[in-house]
């Protein structure tokens, strides 16, 4: 988790560009909070519809967030021209995600030329206090 | 993937009532389709509402679904009383998730008394032909 | 896990003069039991020193042997003059590791040009009987 | 990765003792180098005989030490009494393991009662010069 160089200086209109054709962002909420070489951080408001059967915010919905911030962390580094793809991730839910907001806070691990391994944070926002509530260790690839 | 004994007659009832308490379910579309022993099934139809920027469906959305049937089979198997939560998962994206249904396969894969392990396979459905998208390999808790 | 081509009529002979290279399968006594397009299985029988504190085959040993069932299993399936590299694997250990014996088989899941996804069920044999010790879900490269 | 407490005043007793126990450690010459709450390192120096077919660590034997500093990050905070066991990891292998000595160093994300998750990334030194070239995300169990 060092600093990174990008290799476009217009990363940054690329990733939200891409975000915002992401429909299931709008869909569930989602908003882009961080876009920095490296770094991507992801907010989504509690709502009652992406709960799961205790009334927690569902496991996959915490992926969904998780895995396009970690997609676009990688998405920052890589040269004009590419897309990116998630090839796996896996994830463990750490405590009930409760709370008013969530954010997953996504930071490149290692780049490659192909491809480039993210970590990715969530967490759970209630009165003014933040829980780490999932973690992503994720591999995404350059198309 | 053996065949498996379920604790509690009334296993199915207990996994549909459930089920109608994850709001997200209803959010995305998604719909119970087997439920036996150590074996959900859950089918996705294709919305555009669940895609990512290349208009294929979101991973998370994906994962969201292997996560229920997961869940779910190893809910099949656990006493009466029981809740169940998520304690890991990890995803392979195997291809494109291309197509107008989606079903995500979960078998139990060893059942014990405190950690249930399964695997659910995700296939995509175009033209009467299904291809795997995804695989899950995940770790779930009786509560 | 349908029947793969090879696109090496060699790919046998590639594998073991490969697998003669990696010491560690020497060290530990494992050996090479089939090669088949998409299918490696692996055999170490029990020896004392793998173990860990409860006198169990270390998670660690049962990983070698499947993570290189794994690489071979993929490698089978590349063309000639390829090389291939481990970039991830996901391990659930289902009980102890307790046998005479134990047999690694990889299958490949799904097989692309960069990168190949495989299962591998690690069973431990004892008193004639397999059970199911380990699983591993990986991605390897091909270099 | 915050600090933590332990909740038996000779945890570095305890984790010693087991890991003397853990006849795969003397096999490939591993050691403890860091003992503290929520926290282990494990040091392996380069041997030919731990490699894989260029000549490098193989990733399962990474694993092996990362595993095991794991498995003893989360016993640091376990009760007297309690033994420890591995649920499930995921490794990322990030560059070829490379160097003279590989350092394997775990920190416990979050202790609960009867699952620990913790990370570990593992480092090859090569001319006073550390590269991260493994890193672990593992749930341990309190058995």
């Amino acid at each position: 988790m060092s600093s990174f160089q990008t290799q476009d200086a217009d990363f940054e209109r690329r990733v939200r560009e891409s975000f915002s054709r992401q429909h299931v962002m709008s869909m569930i909420g989602a908003s882009l909070r961080r876009v920095e070489p490296g770094a991507i951080d992801i907010a989504l408001p509690f709502r009652d519809e992406l709960t799961q059967q205790n009334g927690y915010i569902h496991a996959g919905i915490l992926t969904t967030v998780a895995d396009s911030a970690c997609g676009y962390a990688a998405y920052t580094l890589m040269p004009a021209g590419s897309g990116v793809l998630s090839v796996e991730f896996k994830v463990n839910l750490l405590r009930p995600a409760v709370g008013e907001l969530f954010v997953a806070e996504a930071r490149v691990v290692k780049a490659g030329a192909t491809l480039t391994v993210t970590r990715c944070d969530v967490y759970g926002w209630a009165a003014e206090e933040a829980k780490l509530v999932a973690t992503m260790l994720a591999t995404m690839i350059r198309r």
